[in-house]
């Protein structure tokens, strides 16, 4: 097993840096897009020996040092009771949006093992065949909260902020309820042996840091406490969120995720004494190769002092991703920085 | 002439905190969607009458410190020689994207009293209308690159980093000419009669801040410097530009605005000598009355040691915001501020 990104994640000196890709399995690999000729996305997501064969499918092509199951962000909750889609272009819809005490109450705290077996089996399966650490993950509880409240994605969150400013108090009802699920779920994944897991805040951007502070931190915080005795490595990545690094670096994680927009050096001086995950630009995997070589030197050039860093994008592989690029990039950060 | 918005954009001190908001002329005005049911958006923005009407809509409700033009920041597009609609829900649409030598190369840079006459007639009106300062504005050029290049909004902006990263020299040949076009477009406005001028950079927030300082501030440099001589306030205005504000700052803007992302102390202290704007979440107008006027409080405090603080939104209004929750934060503003 190599344990490089584990290690990293725990700072712990590593030969050289770890990487691996959000989204690394996905829809700009041609065999992935073969699996999904035939199924939906959410059926993929609940049929293990698929989701294995898509998890392994970039770790047969590139050297990453991290598997992550292959799963959505959305899963605990559609076992909380919400009725979910996936539509080609616009993303998960939720049926009936949760936008009042009624529909608030209806959601189950899902037990995973019952609502669930399809990831713990999946998971199951992965460890026999990984030899990477498998990283295991669920959205952030805002996160799930903007898809409940305005039933798919949105541009603005007028519902998500019009609930949190006008009935503060169902707000922190949902995020209390998504909360517990999302424990569960986690803890379920690490049951079934996960190594690692990280929590995926992609909407926390959209809030000022005063909000963040009052509506978001307290449910993460709560979340990561509730998995602190499973000693594994816990990620926090608030996706645009460089005006809440302070905060996160409050969440209780042992690895920051910071996306591309913010300077490397700046997310490691908020991190303190955790590690560093990111965060090349996904669509910089576009450079000509000797560009793409210089600005990942300097991105891990930028990290050098941080306390453990595993080398990643700022949001994951967009779907007109060259392959053959993604290699390339793999390669340039373990050749750059193997000491 | 209320001045207190253009002594407050020069760091001169002012009676109260002036206060305007991006879109203050909009949907969220029942007397808008009036003049809008009739004709179309772009057609509204070529009718000089009717732009002075809904100019002046939102100053005879609200005791607002500055009007700004009613117009569209693609407008000096279009006279490049792009074909530009609007469709209801999708924003902006140009009809065929500039992707190659040959598309940009046909675009011209397009004298605005010729082609713009309308945008110079609707300054002249308002100006025997208005007893507050006028503001102009314009796209930045980044921005308007963006509609050229993805043809429309994005999510990804896949074709707009495909060139910057794989045809440089091409992308810096759109954004010379889009830049020479706006300093035309700029200084026609201000021949007008425009008192203040605002560069809108929408998209700026999609890149890291070392794409920023290469691919974009050059032109918002060369472009404030070609304005520099009119001596009218010049405010730039990065969206989602939390980590763009350093560089922002050495522009050669006058004002800095700041979305909601952003602590105002933060936003200060990266201003150095130059005035704030911002930086409320437009959808903390949905707050009720007492926590908004609370948080209206705290910003204003946040930014008692700006050299020039003129309070706005972090971004425009929100069409569902209730004009009277507009009404109640420009009084609160003034109120709270008075000294």
């Amino acid at each position: 097993m190599n344990e490089t990104f584990l290690q990293a994640c725990r700072g712990e000196r590593t030969g050289y840096t770890p990487v691996w890709m959000m989204r690394q399995a996905g829809r700009y690999l041609p065999e992935y897009q073969k699996v999904r000729g035939n199924i939906s996305f959410l059926e993929l997501c609940k049929r293990p020996e698929l989701c294995v064969e898509v998890t392994l499918q970039p770790l047969r092509r590139f050297a990453m040092d991290a598997a992550i199951l292959f799963s959505d962000i959305l899963i605990p909750i559609e076992a909380m009771g919400a009725e979910l889609f996936f539509h080609e272009g616009k993303g998960p819809i939720i049926a009936s949006p949760c936008r009042d005490a009624e529909t608030v109450g209806r959601l189950r705290i899902a037990p995973p093992e019952q609502d669930l077996p399809f990831v713990q089996e999946t998971i199951r399966l992965l460890r026999r065949e990984l030899d990477v650490p498998l990283i295991g993950f669920a959205g952030a509880p805002f996160t799930c909260a903007t898809y409940l409240i305005e039933g798919g994605s949105s541009r603005f969150f007028y519902e998500t902020k019009k609930m949190m400013f006008s009935q503060p108090r169902l707000f922190h009802h949902l995020m209390d309820k998504i909360s517990e699920t999302t424990i569960l779920a986690l803890r379920a994944q690490a049951a079934a042996g996960a190594q690692a897991l990280q929590l995926f805040d992609t909407w926390a951007g959209i809030l000022a840091p005063c909000d963040f502070e009052i509506f978001v931190l307290p449910y993460v915080q709560r979340v990561l406490r509730k998995l602190d005795d499973l000693d594994l490595p816990l990620i926090y990545f608030a996706n645009n969120g460089a005006t809440l690094l302070d905060l996160s670096a409050r969440t209780g994680a042992d690895v920051l995720g910071s996306d591309w927009r913010v300077d490397i050096g700046d997310a490691i001086a908020k991190a303190g004494r955790m590690a560093v995950q990111g965060n090349l630009d996904p669509l910089a995997l576009l450079l000509p190769a000797e560009e793409l070589k210089e600005r990942i030197g300097r991105l891990l050039n930028g990290a050098r002092d941080a306390c453990g860093h595993i080398f990643n994008l700022g949001h994951g592989i967009h779907q007109l991703t060259p392959p053959d690029q993604v290699c390339l990039a793999v390669d340039f950060v373990h050749e750059l920085s193997t000491r």
